[in-house]
């Protein structure tokens, strides 16, 4: 099960670290001179000790807490109209991002053609990923809540085109297996009582010439936005009341994949993703559910 | 400024990602079986919103607020007796350990000959370094918090030596010119009333071949623990009451350093440290501090 990420020679290191002037700063009250305003200052940074899962609520409708199953994890915590994600500010992308999927948030009549992609102030201009930045990458800005989730609320839609919700992807994975993996959550709404998605990147390690594990990936533009090697899905499902939870985890390497390729082949342990990611999925839905099947394979 | 890191083709992605055999999780009160404790569970994590500051006093004695300028990062923050550190649950090293100096802490009898490294069980075993994942890796585990630091205490020592607290590094660079700026630290405890120091580790972008920037990065053992690219060290030096506040940032390479190279050669302006590491010094610092006088070079 961990050889799947072995499929990749000695480090090498920056030189000529440089040295320039001092600065001076002097603190007027009330304003940073030389700064911007502060990350801690301007956002709402993990709020978690005092938001239990069940107070999240969302819409639309009172119909359920998005973070019913807990956070996979707890750095810059933050919701919007359709999704709460964390952001990690060195890649400068999300960490993951999760949305609660229903018929009646796919349904209604927000249009992308009014959204556009846009730098999210809410971060520290140092942490923030920037249109220009993707510009002349080849790669595409990829949801990571899909816009075509939210058709319910066009505020809701256009806050998943927040750069923060989005990561640098691989075009033809994007608009080809990513999008079908994509309509079928949307299908799974059809057959369960909710799908909860949490989307985000992976960088996994991969076996170079000597025999040692590495990873690499490219970053772009100024902001050296990070392109992850892979991206995970985890898909948990409700059934009725009281029928449990239904779990469902895919990874996707940020390359093009054959859509005839059956997206089942993508399944994978949730264990992998836990361990790859940094995050933790199960011990929290296990506080919520009396029991968990998680699928694996088809 | 930009150009220090660009010095080092195509991405190569994983394949064949594997999938097994479903399970099924079946929850008892109180049990959690085929999993452990969970993360969530055990560690006080992120306790921020109720934590200030100028609450969390460390020993020795009841002398100063360790976190008095602020917490670089809020993701999994914990304290111990001789540091407060945020952990990286990816990387499966710390983000950033926070020390605070004096020669209270610098004198006493505690001896690392009685200290033994040490797994962080407080961490999800997903998500935590082992000893062996170092063993044969010809690395060092390399202290943040160094053991020399506290010798007040021979368990604020001992806990200097939870894998937590360590990264991977070259061993050379940690018996040498890491050391000589360990030291230099501990030095500059008789000219400031205070000496604070954070350190923690980079992955910092090169560019390839190809002209593009790519990050790249062993990692070591069945935990894939990450080998940065980069060490970093800040300093806050607080002067006489009033006088206002020094920073000094450095960066070395995760590589041999020639000792015969100054230190001085090695300081950077804090806005690089801020941006590649995706932390924040400066804006909390100044909320602290009516002066600030950033040394970026001697």
């Amino acid at each position: 099960m961990r050889r799947w990420w072995r499929t990749a020679a000695t480090l090498s290191l920056g030189a000529g670290l440089g040295a320039s002037a001092g600065r001076l700063w002097t603190h007027t009250p009330g304003v940073e001179h030389h700064r911007d305003g502060g990350l801690l200052e301007q956002v709402p940074v993990v709020p978690v000790p005092s938001v239990h899962a069940a107070e999240l609520t969302v819409s639309p409708g009172s119909s359920g807490a998005l973070m019913k199953y807990g956070f996979p994890s707890l750095s810059h915590v933050r919701t919007r109209e359709s999704y709460v994600s964390s952001y990690d500010p060195r890649t400068r992308t999300p960490s993951w991002v999760i949305e609660r999927l229903s018929g009646t948030s796919l349904s209604g009549s927000a249009d992308r053609k009014f959204c556009d992609f846009k730098e999210d102030d809410s971060l520290h201009v140092y942490h923030r990923a920037t249109n220009a930045d993707y510009k002349g990458s080849g790669l595409d800005r990829g949801h990571m809540a899909a816009a075509a989730n939210h058709k319910w609320s066009q505020k809701a839609m256009e806050d998943t085109f927040y750069l923060s919700n989005v990561v640098p992807q691989n075009p033809h994975l994007n608009q080809k297996a990513w999008n079908n993996l994509e309509k079928l959550c949307r299908s799974l709404t059809k057959r369960y009582a909710n799908v909860y998605v949490c989307s985000g990147p992976l960088y996994l390690p991969r076996q170079e010439a000597d025999g040692k594990l590495y990873v690499r990936y490219q970053v772009l533009g100024r902001n050296h936005v990070a392109v992850p090697t892979h991206f995970f899905k985890v898909l948990i499902l409700e059934q009725a009341q009281g029928e449990g939870v239904e779990l469902r985890s895919y990874v996707l390497p940020n390359e093009p994949v054959d859509e005839k390729i059956p997206l089942e082949r993508f399944l994978v342990p949730i264990e992998t993703i836990e361990r790859a990611s940094g995050l933790l999925f199960v011990p929290n839905i296990m506080k919520r559910s009396g029991s968990l099947h998680a699928i694996t394979s088809k």
